[in-house]
C-alpha cells in the first residue's frame, strides 16, 4: 500500500473472488453462475434499453422495484434494487453495525462477511459451525450483536427452516439480523414472509444465480420500509444510481419470465440430484445441498490435490484453505453434459490415485 | 430513520441527484447528459455481451483498464474502472482521508464531496471561490488535508490551467489531491499527463457525459500504480464485480470509437457557444464554460422563478438553493433544436416578466 493510504486499512485483506480465467476454456463449476443463459425477454429487453444509454437510469428504481415487490410479495417501498447482493450487504454493515455494534456470523460462511466488517472497523463474532456442518442457532440466538445469516449456507449448502430463523430473530428483539438468500431459489425457504412479523429482518437476494445474471449485477435487499429508508440514506450517499439502465432493464424482463426461472432452477436441482448421488457412488462424502453447488470431500484424496488434478483436466472448482473446509471442494452444478465431464475427471484422478 | 439506524448517521443528508421525470416527456437541461446516443460500436459490443450474462464480470477488468490506459497514455496499472465515478470519488474518501485527515474542497463544487465526507465521518475544509467564481488556487494550497477539486468546476464550469493545479499538488507532497475531470472533454486542460510527475494524484473521469453512457455507469480512477493499489484494496473489499460485464464491453467499445466521441463533443462545445451568445443578447450573464453545461442569471427574474417557469414550459433544467447560487440555473447544453426550444421559452418568459 502507499504511504498515502489510510493506517486503519493497514490490516485489511480484501475479498478473492473465484478465478475468472480467460486464457482457455475451463469447465466452469467454481463460481457458482448458472449454466444457463439468461431469459429471452431479459436479452430483449436490455437490448432494447441500449439506445438510452446517455440518459442516467432512474435512481428510484421504482419500476424495477415495483415489479420485484409483487414478485416477492412485499409493498414497493419495502425492496431496493443493488449492484448485486454485494452491495446491499455492504450498505447493512454500514447501516446496522459500528464500533459499538458487532456483527455475528458462522466461522463458516460466505467470506465476505469479515471483510466488509474489517473494512467499516466493526469488530465481529464467529459463532463456530457444529461437528456435521450446520448452523449453531442456540449460538446466534445468545451473541451480541447484528446477526448475518446465509441461508442456505455458502460453502456448505445446507438450509435452515424459516421457524429455526425466527428464534434467532425473536432473540434479538433491539438488532437486525439480515437473511443472505443468495442461493434460496434451490429449494429452501425464504424468509421473506417473515418481514411482516419482524420488523427487524432484512433479506437479501440476487439475480446472480437463479436468474443467471451474475455478469448484470442486481441484488435486491427486502425488509420493512423503516430498514429500506435506513439503507436509501446509505445508498444516496454513497451512489444513487448504483443501478445501470441496461441492467434494470434485463431485471424486469427476469421478473415477466419467472416460469423460464422457475424451470432452470428445477433442472439444476434435478442435476444436482444426480450428481450428489453419483458422486457418493464414487465414493464421496456430499454434504445434502439446497443450493446450485455441491460440498464434498473423498477420503483417498486431499481437497486440493484433488482441485489441482481437475484444474489440470480442464475442470475449474473451488477449494478453500481454512482448517475445516479444506478436505472438501466446492462445485457448483452446471449442465447435465458438464458435470457428465466432472464425474468423469473425477473418475479418471480416482483411478490414478488408488 | 429507524431506531436500528447506527446513530453515526443521525446527520446524514443524502445527495440529491437531478429530477429523473418518468410523467412527461421534458427538454431535460438539468443532468449533463449528452443529447447525442452512445457510439453505435458501444452499443454493437453491449448487444453482443448480453448473452453471456450468466457469467461474472472479469473481477480485474483487464480488458477495459488496457484500451482506457492507452487512451489516456497511461499503463494499464495506472488506471480503475468503477461503476461511474461516483465510486471512485467515494473510494477515495475512504482510503486517503478519515477522522484525523480532513477532506478539503472549494465551497461551491459537486454537491457529493460534503456527503461522502459526511458518510464516512471525516472533517472537511470548505474553501470559498473568489468573488468571480474562481478556484482559490493559494487557499487550496494552504488547507490541510486531502484535496478534492472538480476541473472543470460544477456547477461554474469555469476551468483551472494545469499549471494552476500543479501548485496545488506541489504544495501537498504528503497528500493526496483528487482531480475530478468530469467535463474535462468539453475544452479544459488533463491533469492525466501529471500522474508522471506526481505521486499524490488521483484523476478521475467518466463516461456519463462526452461518451454518453450515464445510464451505464462507467468511471475510472487514473494515478500511479501504488494509489491505484489502495483504491483496489478498497474495491475488492467493498464490490469486486462493480462494473457489469454490458457496460464493461460498451465502454471498450466507446474507446475504439474516440472519432465519434471526438465530434459529440467539438459539437456541445459549438452549440455551447452559440447558446452562451444568445442567452448573453438575452440579457443573461453567463460565466465562460469549459463544460457541457452553461451557469447563467438574468438581473429581471430569480433562478427559481426561471427554473419554475421553464419547468412550467416542459424544459427542465438545474437550480441549486445554496446562498452564492441561488439567482443561477445550470442549463445543460443539449442538441441544438433542443436549445432553440430552451431560447425561445426563454424569450417568452423573460416578455411575461418585463
Amino acid at each position: 500500500m502507499s504511504r498515502f493510504f489510510h493506517t486503519r486499512y493497514a490490516n485489511l485483506v480484501p475479498y478473492t473472488a473465484g478465478e475468472q480465467p480467460r486464457e482457455r476454456t475451463y469447465i466452469k463449476l467454481n463460481t457458482n453462475e448458472s449454466p444457463y443463459p439468461p431469459s429471452p425477454r431479459a436479452v430483449a429487453a436490455a437490448k432494447e434499453e441500449l439506445t438510452r444509454l446517455q440518459l442516467y437510469s432512474d435512481p428510484t428504481a421504482k419500476a424495477l422495484n415495483e415489479r420485484f415487490a409483487a414478485l416477492v410479495g412485499v409493498g414497493a417501498d419495502e425492496v431496493m434494487a443493488t449492484n448485486g447482493s454485494d452491495e446491499i450487504l455492504n450498505f447493512a454493515f454500514m447501516a446496522f453495525c459500528g464500533a459499538d455494534r458487532p456483527a455475528v456470523f458462522p466461522d463458516v460462511t460466505y467470506g465476505f462477511y469479515p471483510v466488509f466488517a474489517n473494512l467499516h472497523g466493526i469488530p465481529y463474532t464467529e459463532v463456530p459451525l457444529k461437528e456435521d456442518f450446520t448452523v449453531d442457532v442456540q449460538g446466534l440466538c445468545e451473541a451480541a450483536g447484528t446477526v448475518f445469516l446465509a441461508n442456505p449456507n455458502a460453502p456448505t449448502g445446507i438450509a435452515l427452516p424459516a421457524a429455526e430463523i425466527e428464534r434467532i430473530l425473536a432473540a434479538h428483539p433491539n438488532g437486525v439480523v439480515v437473511v443472505d438468500e443468495a442461493y434460496v431459489d434451490f429449494g429452501a425457504e425464504s424468509c421473506v414472509p417473515l418481514i411482516r412479523k419482524y420488523e427487524n429482518l432484512l433479506v437479501t437476494q440476487t439475480f446472480s444465480k437463479s436468474r443467471s445474471m451474475a455478469g448484470a449485477r442486481l441484488g435486491f435487499g427486502i425488509a420493512r420500509e423503516s430498514l429500506i429508508r435506513d439503507l436509501q440514506i446509505i445508498r444516496n450517499s454513497t451512489n444513487p444510481y448504483n443501478v445501470n439502465r441496461v441492467t434494470m432493464a434485463a431485471g424486469i424482463g427476469a421478473i415477466e419470465d419467472e416460469t423460464y426461472t422457475r424451470e432452470n432452477c428445477a433442472a439444476i436441482v434435478k442435476t444436482r440430484e444426480f450428481c450428489t448421488h453419483a458422486l457418493q457412488k464414487l465414493g464421496f462424502e456430499v454434504i445434502p445441498s439446497k443450493t446450485n453447488f455441491l460440498f464434498a470431500k473423498h477420503p483417498k484424496i486431499g481437497g486440493e490435490s484433488l482441485y489441482l488434478a481437475l484444474r489440470g483436466r480442464g475442470v475449474l472448482v473451488r477449494h478453500f484453505g481454512a482448517p475445516r473446509l479444506t478436505d472438501y471442494n466446492r462445485i457448483t452444478v452446471g449442465s447435465p453434459v458438464e458435470m457428465e465431464r466432472l464425474l468423469a475427471a473425477v473418475k479418471e484422478i480416482l483411478e490414478e490415485t488408488t
